[in-house]
């Protein structure tokens, strides 16, 4: 039945389903396993084969993608197949940190080796709305590409396998600061009666232009200089107070607003008052 | 010379000198005055005529701009000439919170009056770069777009004239955001030798995601129902551990990863675990 290479996917929660599942629906040969067995269910009636065991899933693919609970997992895998990677591919699914990621790469058997971070959710998987991050060996990445867009879009991010975890952290980071500033504004609107929907145009604007700074502020920080050509952080604390005292004023939370004149304000502490924004990195560049 | 109405402004501070500027070169008859004299130097070799006092400009003009220091200087000038400002329109730009600017539509002897809120820096005033949020009355609003449209794009927001205070609070809360998102990315990708510039595109994609589910969300927050069909309260919280495990690892500062957690967790301890993000709202909403 299978028109590519073999393919295993190892653990069977939500994410591990969804993605077997794409593989078994694009014509891939995929033997699944799960530590506790009965969820493989439904992939065996499309056509997936069950292993009884991790070192019998990877006897039989080429390309063992493991999507399991946690790093400690997938380590005790890994420890207990010895050499049976040799030859074979290892896509690394599982949410794990950097060093996390690398660390996997040092553990004897382990052959090509590929660290990824999946951006979204089971329901996407398959489908153009999946975004899947890869770092490890370019080779690695190339020779294994079409099997891995059987998921969704593929982006290779560099030889240092700790890179997919980073740049999953650093977009899952901005995806919460978008939506928290998002709900501070909504909320300081419900107290003029305004609706969130009406609220969605214009905070879609803001966000946009705020983007468009983003590629200057990225120069000055790669270059360390911080001129504050547009807007100084003296400018932004006292701007702060203002978001601030409106929150109060109108019985809404004002805990995001002091936070981040804490940051600004530290930063003025330090003799960065007179720079641009950008200066900030400062602040997050340590503990 | 003018082809205008006769406009004065009043405020001769950075943003003040920028908005007489702009309408002295729309060639309309423009009279400025400051509290302390010699910031008009500039203004009057443009062709603006300096007043002698704050009444002296009102007389001069049907359009009254204002924008000085703060509430409490607009409200001493209000005061200071009764009902001088009768059958005059007077565009409070001065930055001010909503009740604030509720507050002067209730003072003895103003007429026409709008509320607004300068989105951007004086350099950007009488460009298309420039934003300004306007709320009261419609009419009041109509009858002078033209003349405020010499200052840059001119929004109406509504007849409430805390409007524009508060749209812009809710604007700067998503602006700082993102930055902050961003900032925190950047720091993690340093870390792995990755530059801020190399960031950007990803950044930016990440941003454009999320932004592109603010409109399913604003329903939820409308209707008061958040189903966690994408992801659950209780998954977020799960990665945001992760990031902050990231940042610290990785020896950058995990404060706004811990706050963002936070709020999370509160969620979670108060029963939304199992729904979406939107839920969220719910913590916004109160001190």
């Amino acid at each position: 039945m299978g028109v590519g290479k073999p393919v295993a996917v190892v653990g069977l929660g939500l994410m591990g389903q969804a993605l077997a599942g794409a593989f078994v629906r694009a014509g891939y040969p995929t033997t699944v396993w799960n530590r506790t067995p009965g969820k493989a269910g439904r992939l065996v009636a499309e056509g997936a084969a069950v292993a009884d065991s991790f070192e019998q899933a990877v006897a039989a693919a080429s390309v063992v993608v493991v999507c399991v609970a946690d790093h400690d997992v997938v380590r005790g895998l890994l420890r207990s197949v010895g050499g049976g990677l040799e030859g074979k591919v290892l896509v690394n699914l599982t949410s794990a940190t950097s060093a996390q990621m690398r660390e996997i790469s040092g553990l004897r058997g382990v052959g090509g080796y590929l660290a990824g971070a999946i951006m979204g959710m089971p329901q996407g998987i398959g489908t153009a709305e999946s975004l899947t991050l890869y770092s490890g060996p370019r080779s690695v990445f190339e020779v294994h590409e079409e099997v891995l867009r059987v998921l969704g879009e593929a982006v290779y991010l560099g030889a240092d396998h700790g890179l997919s975890s980073l740049y999953a952290g650093a977009g899952v980071s901005l995806m919460w600061s978008v939506l928290n500033g998002f709900l501070q504004g909504v909320a300081l609107l419900e107290a003029a009666g305004v609706r969130a929907s009406a609220f969605v145009p214009f905070a879609r604007q803001n966000i946009a232009t705020t983007a468009d700074w983003l590629a200057g502020y990225a120069e000055q920080i790669d270059e360390g200089a911080y001129p504050g050509v547009d807007a100084t952080i003296d400018s932004h604390a006292a701007a702060m107070g203002y978001l601030i005292r409106e929150s109060e004023a109108n019985g809404v939370n004002a805990e995001l607003p002091r936070f981040v004149r804490g940051l600004a304000e530290r930063a003025v502490a330090e003799g960065r008052g007179r720079d641009g924004y950008a200066a900030m990195i400062e602040l997050f560049r340590r503990p």
